[in-house]
């Protein structure tokens, strides 16, 4: 993949609030953010195309076959899938593309892009996790537990991404991730040869 | 060495302006600069213990026989040198120190400490850096040529570097280090696993 954008995978446990950090970066930055689409029902105020895009299970399944997902996953019964043609279309053009990704779908797209840049959103603390969790109150008690439990052990899964951000106020969590954009533009071994060239060149 | 400050090395060819970016990074943020020992004789208005400690040869000698230098290097004949032990002591009280030096000094910090922040500042074009060794006023016609030569062959360098930062203007060089410096303490490499076991041990 020769892209010139940038391909930020957001990423964390359920209920460490990467959903609400990526619509704040988004409404900052020129990003491009990738819809994901999805087999779960919407919950309270989610809009089709906007959130997710909220499709069945047969649809989801005929767009695996079709090769039609950057990654894809199974995720407490439902399907999860990030659309490829439009993302690598966008970083062609040069533009960052944000994924907001559970773990297992940002480890799947490591795999097949490692040049992508990996954040992990960490909450401050298990405490606060457990209360975002609660507070989201579009759970039963069973999945609520089951998102906890899965929270904790997901949180292990920091050492396979590049940053890690905590959560602590939505603001510095985004100026951080916006630092680590910035900073990644300036890492050398980003640079291709032609920058250099250029800066020669001009003499 | 085990210090909780981060070391950032900002180096870069002769006009570049590494100077002045170092100087506006002092006044907008906590940093802890080094002040390097040269031989050299002081420039219009700078002032020695602020831009360099001005020292003879004699003394810059019994310093490198008592190994006082965290690096030491010979330029157009002389001596520039940064000292050693008040730089460890600040990183080791969780304070980040920045070391404005050359090339080649920058090059044996990274032998000793390769977890250093190397960062390359470059000049926007090389018409650009010619014009600036030009205005700078205090150079004879040979050290100017000396200069240029130096800076062309010195860019070469900036693959040894981790980041490489454009000085366009002095804002945008200092607002693109911040970044690199908030980026470099949210990167996972970096964190010990501390971190994480506090996240946790909060439940």
């Amino acid at each position: 993949m020769n892209c010139r954008g940038q391909l930020i995978v957001i990423s964390g446990p359920s209920g460490a609030g990467k959903g609400t950090v990526c619509s704040a970066l988004l409404e900052k930055n020129d990003f491009w953010i990738s819809v994901s689409a999805t087999t779960r029902s919407p919950r309270n105020a989610e809009i089709n195309g906007i959130d997710y895009f909220f499709i069945s299970k047969d649809e989801f399944k005929e767009k695996i076959t079709s090769k039609d997902f950057l990654e894809y996953a199974e995720v407490y019964g439902n399907y999860y899938g990030t659309p490829k043609s439009e993302v690598l279309k966008v970083l062609d053009s040069g533009q960052d593309v944000i994924l907001e990704i559970d773990i297992q779908g940002a480890l799947n797209v490591k795999m097949a892009y490692p040049s992508g840049l990996f954040i992990f959103i960490l909450p401050p603390s298990m405490e606060e996790l457990r209360n975002r969790i609660t507070n989201r109150g579009s759970e039963t008690p069973e999945s609520l537990m089951t998102r906890f439990t899965s929270a904790h052990k997901e949180i292990s899964f920091v050492s396979k991404y590049d940053y890690a951000v905590v959560n602590d106020t939505v603001d510095n969590a985004c100026n951080k991730i916006q630092s680590i954009v910035i900073a990644e533009r300036c890492r050398v071994d980003r640079m291709n040869g032609d920058f250099l060239k250029e800066e020669i060149s001009n003499e």
